[in-house]
């Protein structure tokens, strides 16, 4: 609160989470709209959606569904932050995306891992997003840093939240690659042409990575990709027996192989230290 | 040796096999050898490359890719039997259905799961291709029938090796739900229109069967199929929380979303009951 003398005269930035996936943590919610207080320039709507149960999700399709809505409606709101991946935004992106209120065309959205089917089909219907941490990311340790950076992103664009390997005046886009690779050829694949295009894993065996990457190389609208960069790719299992070959050198095969430019890693991933990418053209 | 004087008369069939994806228990193959030669109908021709070993594969791309070309172009070799899944054979799948020398059209070609890659890309070449049990199935319990079911499919077109659901006169397919999903938009993906569609998956959580029947309905290409049938998904690992819907549940709301028509269950599966599912058309 010390600095609500000051924060009088430039209204906070409202912030709403929801949930297109699965469920909040409240410790993570508590958590993150402290940090928000203390920043004193952006105010979180959290939506009561995000504590929903409802089996693997965050409540029903259609109240995570009617939760988005409302705050893509809500001219009061500036961005919409979503709260956490999980499994199950895809049950909901393309209705999402559908028939969208003029207020929806002017906020910012972010977030990652399974909210790529949202970023995907929210860049197709031409609304601004971006891939970066989201709301849960702050029970993760050194979570904090994702959290400001988020918020950096989404109350000023600060340049110092972007991946820093992002070219000016290019487009961009990421993904998580298993999302990726099931988006593709659906109703909600955005235009991948000319873009640069980071991806990141988590949890995934060396062969699913082979397999997926194998998948979206395969994809003659993929392949209009400007080049494509490897994030971290994160707590693989064991495979057995040893695969006999290493995330990089997979990735490296298949750019390889569909005339894909390899362009290198990418500051992105299932970590704290998870980097900002905006799918708009930056400024030179 | 005790029909030998039987078989003089009608040559039995020559089935060469082959490890695209990885590599065949010598136990395996000995067992199904022996089946083999008490039959006395069919010569198993068991290429050296299933035993090689290379990593996660039964020998590098380029020696399974040899193999398998080398039995599609040999004249006297009237059918080929893949030896088992795992994980692999979409990396030389379009290769193998490329230029093809012209003893290969003249054969069948029997496996599934994994071999999955080639049965699409060799029914997209025009080949004839069935999904039906390995040569590895031996070694589950009760897959001496499923090596039966597979000869007596592969030597004499018997037809009660077939799914008993599938229409004559029409057209099916077969598909492990996880391969289908990944080689939807590549190269291989064969013509699905007008087929009645069969799947089965094992080992997936229900979160990666809802996710991949998001992204296979989503598939204007797969849309075109006359049916999808459910065969057992089986060894679904818990999910935490339970995801809240079965795999039927999943399929059949998958099918309503996406328009395509859910005609019940299949008779196939990762186990010894796995039926034959020739792609071909079967005569009325």
């Amino acid at each position: 609160m010390r600095s609500r003398g000051l924060v009088q005269f430039i209204a906070p930035m409202k912030i709403a989470v929801v949930a297109p996936s699965c469920t909040l943590k409240p410790e993570a919610a508590e958590a993150v709209k402290a940090i928000a207080a203390a920043r004193g320039d952006a105010e979180l709507a959290i939506h009561p959606q995000c504590f929903l149960f409802d089996g693997h999700f965050a409540g029903p399709d259609e109240a995570r569904l009617a939760a988005l809505r409302e705050v893509m409606a809500d001219e009061s709101v500036d961005a919409i932050w979503f709260a956490r991946g999980g499994y199950g935004s895809n049950r909901i992106a393309e209705a999402a995306a559908a028939d969208l209120p003029p207020a929806a065309m002017s906020k910012a959205y972010l977030g990652y891992s399974d909210s790529g089917f949202l970023l995907a089909a929210f860049d197709k219907a031409g609304l601004e997003v971006a891939h970066g941490p989201m709301v849960q990311d702050v029970v993760r340790e050194g979570g904090e840093a994702a959290v400001h950076r988020a918020l950096d992103w989404l109350v000023r664009r600060d340049a110092a939240a972007l991946e820093p390997g992002l070219k000016r005046g290019g487009r961009a886009m990421a993904f998580n690659l298993t999302v990726l690779s099931n988006l593709l050829g659906t109703a909600i694949e955005p235009d991948f042409s000319g873009a640069e295009l980071l991806i990141e894993d988590v949890a995934e065996h060396e062969y699913r990575i082979d397999r997926a990457m194998f998948h979206v190389t395969g994809s003659s609208a993929l392949r209009s990709a400007a080049s494509l960069r490897m994030g971290r790719m994160s707590e693989i299992p064991d495979n057995d027996p040893a695969f006999g070959s290493d995330a990089e050198s997979i990735i490296r095969d298949w750019c390889r192989r569909s005339g894909i430019v390899f362009a290198g890693h990418a500051d992105i991933g299932h970590d704290a230290a998870n980097r900002v990418v905006s799918f708009k053209y930056l400024s030179n």
